[in-house]
């Protein structure tokens, strides 16, 4: 027991993982020892669900069954359609209706048990988040929900419930890095949230729920919608990106958002890639180039030093433009953020489970002490 | 940053705070200063509530305000009580729809920008969760939803809501009294939960909802239903008490629920406070005496020199009794913990918040290295 304040646990270790590995000083990041640049390119985000669930990437035989397993659990109880109806029609957040979602979906389960049934669990949950969010989106629009499709892949399949048609290859190859850039990412805010939860025993669906809970602060998972209103505010005004963020940053507490992260001291290793990805998508795309504008705030920070100081662009930065380019509508992006990193969730529950030991820390009690009691009448 | 492993955070400060000072080696639990033992016999559930959100116990004039604000808030939208009806109708485990319909509450509220409204939230959960759960059991039970009192006192409201009669005098003091003690406890895990949710400046809801997630664990909050089965089955069996529990601990693993505490050496004083009122209840009424039941093994305990270890009865070794003696069914005492317990997860929430730090550990990679990354066909 020490007496040191430990205010927002920096640089705690608080439990041992396989699952994935960051050196925010070189800009590295790995998933159970697989570096996250070969998981992106060459690994569809199945495989680094079955990656970061089972400690190795699956064989063919095994990804066919786990993917198929999948698959077969994305539809939904009309009663949960219901639910994201009712929740559409008052306009609730995204992310408030995602957590009453994934709240929901323990209706009807019968794998409450996280020790026996975590893994089963953690399908049927990841399996389904999609199908909710698509048709919490669609309710939104007047839109009645579309239907999974079993021979779509996870990504595509999202996309073809959220827009009614099949995405084309670079849309899906696209969506499906982007989700495994996601994935997971040490003990972040909301994992740590889930592994919290989880080590009471209690369900996936609760240790999920928590995550999203988690997510949905503006400290944690906002910052991509943040970007892209960003690049939306100066398209519109049609300001010079340096100076529009010139401007700003002489307000008062105004950041760059996508710009720094806590664990990064250099650029984060994600936006690498999806910088790429951006470019790519916007060079070929009419109207405003989202990349470009994006890149010249970056530029900016590099010429004043920022990106030295570790004020360099994190995995929110890029993303934004990414989704944009994919017609995925702005409030959309932090749910999607939560879809994704359900995979790591899972993970570090199920992980820390196995070797349970309740999260219970203390508090240093900084109030008086020994008041007399005065009875109502009398104060 | 240390190298040191802190599994559990066991014993690591992670911030100060001045709502509630435990001393697990007296026995004493203290709230904003004041004895646990004065606020249960002296101060009522609203009295409680204010001032562990204000700091300081209210006079009688801010008071009357406090309880009216909340009594208006109570009346929750269909939508929400068709969503406990759905619920219901599928036989949801009580604390899993409690975390689906807290979650369900932040739709068509106004205030979900913590950091400016969260008292407003924290009135308006508090005021609802009462609501929601005894309108989720009546559904259950085949009956329609009571509506709420707004003359009746928060105790008395949700048993006449639960029921449909008014309490009587020493139900209704017994009950408000149960949750004063259940209010709060330091940083449990659901209020860990709470606070490292709200620590990314998510909304009450959502750290409200991770305090139920974390709450329904078997390792956190189930204990009381556990202590009134284990006591149900002594009582249906016609085993002598003692006989029943010596042989239950020749078992693997087998613990008797409602005995130790991580915190506490010695007795729960709450614990204490409760069996009084256990042994009130159960001295009028007819049947079982489930007081002496429980009394049994708590001598038992005693004869054995576990006392004297520190495994001693806690809050839920005599609530269970106490909650089935006011006819609340076994499978909601959990639910009512929740109830109460909201008052400490807002009230470290709020606390955080106002001088606000993410909550984001580190873990110890300790998984493979530089794996080589081989296609999927090539595996």
């Amino acid at each position: 027991m020490s007496d040191t304040l430990r205010k927002g646990l920096e640089g705690v270790l608080v439990a041992e993982s396989e699952l994935s590995f960051i050196d925010g000083d070189t800009g590295t990041l790995v998933y159970c020892g697989h570096a996250i640049e070969d998981l992106a390119t060459d690994a569809s985000f199945e495989e680094v669900l079955y990656l970061l669930w089972n400690g190795d990437l699956p064989t063919e035989s095994e990804l066919a069954a786990f993917t198929d397993a999948m698959a077969e659990e994305r539809a939904v109880e009309d009663t949960v359609l219901d639910t994201a109806a009712t929740l559409a029609a008052v306009d609730e957040e995204p992310m408030a209706a995602l957590r009453t979602l994934v709240s929901s979906l323990s209706a009807g389960s019968d794998e409450t048990d996280a020790s026996s049934a975590g893994q089963a669990a953690a399908r049927r949950l990841t399996a389904k988040i999609p199908t909710v969010l698509a048709a919490f989106d669609r309710y939104r629009r007047g839109e009645e929900p579309v239907a999974p499709d079993p021979e779509l892949g996870y990504a595509a399949n999202f996309l073809y419930m959220l827009t009614g048609e099949q995405p084309d290859a670079v849309a899906e190859e696209t969506f499906d890095q982007a989700l495994t850039l996601h994935a997971d990412h040490g003990l972040n805010a909301s994992t740590f949230t889930a592994m919290v939860v989880g080590s009471t025993m209690a369900d996936m669906y609760s240790a999920v729920t928590g995550g999203v809970g988690a997510l949905s602060g503006p400290l944690h998972g906002g910052a991509n919608q943040d970007v892209m209103e960003m690049l939306l505010d100066i398209d519109e005004t049609g300001t010079d990106p340096v100076e529009y963020v010139e401007q700003k940053r002489e307000q008062d507490d105004w950041r760059v958002p996508g710009m720094g992260h806590r664990v990064y001291g250099v650029k984060d290793p994600r936006a690498v890639i999806l910088e790429k990805k951006s470019a790519e998508l916007n060079a070929t795309a009419e109207g405003t180039n989202w990349y470009e504008l994006a890149d010249a705030i970056e530029q900016y920070f590099e010429e004043q030093g920022l990106v030295a100081k570790g004020i360099a662009p994190n995995v929110d930065f890029y993303s934004g433009t990414v989704y944009y380019q994919l017609g995925i509508p702005v409030d959309m992006f932090t749910p999607i953020f939560a879809m994704a990193r359900t995979a790591g969730w899972v993970g570090h529950t199920l992980e820390y489970q196995a070797e349970n030991r309740l999260i219970r820390p203390r508090s240093r009690y900084t109030g008086e002490r020994d008041r007399e009691f005065v009875p109502l009448r009398e104060r």
